[in-house]
């Protein structure tokens, strides 16, 4: 069969170039007589894979040394547990912005560990906005800020200007829909984590990238497996990773590399999101759910005046070969995820769908 | 290049045939005009996957229904910690018997969350033995005993036949090096887990299999992704499981089924495992350093009289193309990890050229 136009949210779409090399090499990687999956992971060809993969991160996302790079499991809901149990030591509390479901999981589970305030939420409109990120309106007693920057059920973002400066207190960003796909000045933050699953390959794998003072002073009650330190003195072999979701992240990254690196994505994801957002303000029967200002990159939903409206448009989508448009049943509608790997024409042809049944359901 | 012989311990050969047809399946899998990768878990055709999956490991390993199968990350070193937090809340106590590293690290884990009684020990002799385990040794006042099925470093094992009976004290084994290649009655079992880069594919997924009446009873500080009764609830699918690696290891275990189920590949194993023990009984140069009782079908150690003729063999084997045949540093010389995916002919060439190199070195 044709491939298809996925705009899953997650996993998702990744690139077809990826998708064939790893095909090519997926019985015997270059001259090792194994497939990646076979080998040790104390093998010097898998260090060269491993060690690899966290150079070109490194030099994607301009990672200065003074920050350790993970490739570690369990996604970004370990890391709701896993970033309180090491960062929360001194205060015993962390300030959070509520921008949605992930930040919801994230506060009810810091909660846990300590004091979790939520300084900002824009539940009062279903997430459909950002909240004023003022920084009057951080504490300065915590141990850290706690931000999701890309909101894949309600399609808002916080890009890198609008991030706070709080003095002394580390910022936390959930980047797992939104890494590699729009640039952030990394120096910015104290910990940054980001499931695979989106921008950066196959599920399984969690980068997480984490200034060198934060770790080593978890809590008591942290499980080995759950402290940075075990991960950070291994090189993220204390035991044995997930060795070809590694390889493939590693792969993604050569090829985000190859097309010029972040800034270059994030000119593309401009671009794709931009053919979408000019069709629905033009629209008089598609409407956009997002504010303008927050509007995503990554993650647009959008709906028609009624369910049942909604209901045909995505019976035809599917049937015309786009999947997965559904939107998440707390907005309801339609929900096209664009991330890095998602080409132009993709979106182009969606905007095309949608202007056809604009002209036959006025 | 050709396959080589890889005789790693872990992550270790995978068969060809899953190999090649995860390979054809790659970029596109069936007519899902999608790479597996890039399907959405919450996707009926994801679902299929993963519940066609432990449906054939329910079959194979002949799982009751009162048993939860879960499908989750962080290998045996999480589990680990997840076996305390989830069930030591009676005696605050489990009894464990020391057979190696793998232990000492359950033991050492435990023993943060609770009394970890080791009730026997072959550390006094490097490991190469498995104690008695004899029913006196074991307290019955203890949340449950723990047992590591299959020692990948010293090359013992303890067999179906062997597992103790404590009436009222639920068994948990960690089945991460033999669960596949030898028969286990589950029901004698509470918990068991095991890693997948041995027997069951690539690294990055977790099996846990668990009586339902030790879930939902975990410590207060249990973090929610440690929770059994998390993944039991939502089938794996609380958040983005390991998908690929899933679907990897649904191709195994229809491969185990389509050979004759566990029995079948035990048989082969035992075989495979008597061309080996075989020749080191007769030989006057190679030496098992296991006792014979407790030998292992998955992980074979044995030494040459000097450092000198071990390097010597390891070189030769190595450029013969015999891959990962190092013994583990604490046991020195060498080491045949022969998994259900090693063919027996690879056993037969290495005892062939063992048998050249005992010729010439006489």
């Amino acid at each position: 069969m044709d491939r298809i136009y996925n705009f899953s949210a997650g996993p998702s779409m990744l690139p077809l170039e990826v998708l064939q090399k790893a095909q090519k090499e997926l019985v015997c990687y270059k001259d090792c007589g194994m497939s990646v999956m076979e080998m040790s992971h104390r093998s010097k060809d898998f260090e060269e894979i491993i060690f690899g993969a966290e150079d070109t991160l490194r030099e994607l996302m301009d990672i200065p040394s003074e920050y350790a790079v993970l490739f570690l499991q369990g996604g970004a809901s370990l890391q709701f547990a896993m970033a309180p149990l090491n960062l929360m030591r001194s205060y015993h509390a962390a300030d959070f912005v509520n921008t949605g479901q992930w930040s919801k999981k994230a506060i009810s589970e810091a909660s846990r560990y300590g004091v979790a305030n939520v300084v900002a939420s824009s539940e009062d409109a279903m997430f459909n906005y950002i909240p004023d990120l003022n920084e009057d309106i951080f504490n300065t007693e915590v141990d850290y800020t706690y931000l999701t920057l890309n909101n894949t059920i309600y399609g808002t973002h916080i890009p890198n200007e609008n991030l706070p400066n709080i003095p002394g207190v580390p910022l936390v960003g959930d980047m797992s829909s939104n890494i590699l796909g729009e640039a952030y000045d990394i120096k910015k933050f104290g910990l940054v984590f980001a499931g695979a699953q989106k921008n950066l390959g196959q599920a399984g794998v969690t980068i997480v990238i984490v200034h060198k003072s934060l770790i080593g002073n978890h809590m008591d009650i942290t499980p080995t497996m759950l402290q940075y330190s075990t991960h950070e003195k291994e090189r993220s072999l204390y035991n044995t990773p997930p060795t070809y979701a590694i390889y493939f992240a590693g792969l993604v990254f050569d090829w985000v590399k190859q097309l010029g690196g972040v800034g270059e994505m994030q000119k593309l994801n401009e671009e794709k999101a931009a053919v979408l957002y000019d069709f629905l303000d033009n629209s008089q029967l598609f409407k956009g759910t997002v504010v303008k200002k927050d509007r995503s990159l990554m993650n647009i939903p959008f709906v028609l005046p009624t369910d049942e409206l909604n209901a045909e448009f995505l019976k035809q989508a599917s049937a015309s070969g786009f999947a997965n448009l559904k939107g998440h049943r707390s907005v309801g509608g339609m929900r096209a995820s664009i991330y890095n790997a998602m080409p132009i024409e993709g979106v182009k042809a969606l905007v095309e769908l949608m202007g056809k049944f604009e002209i036959t359901h006025k």
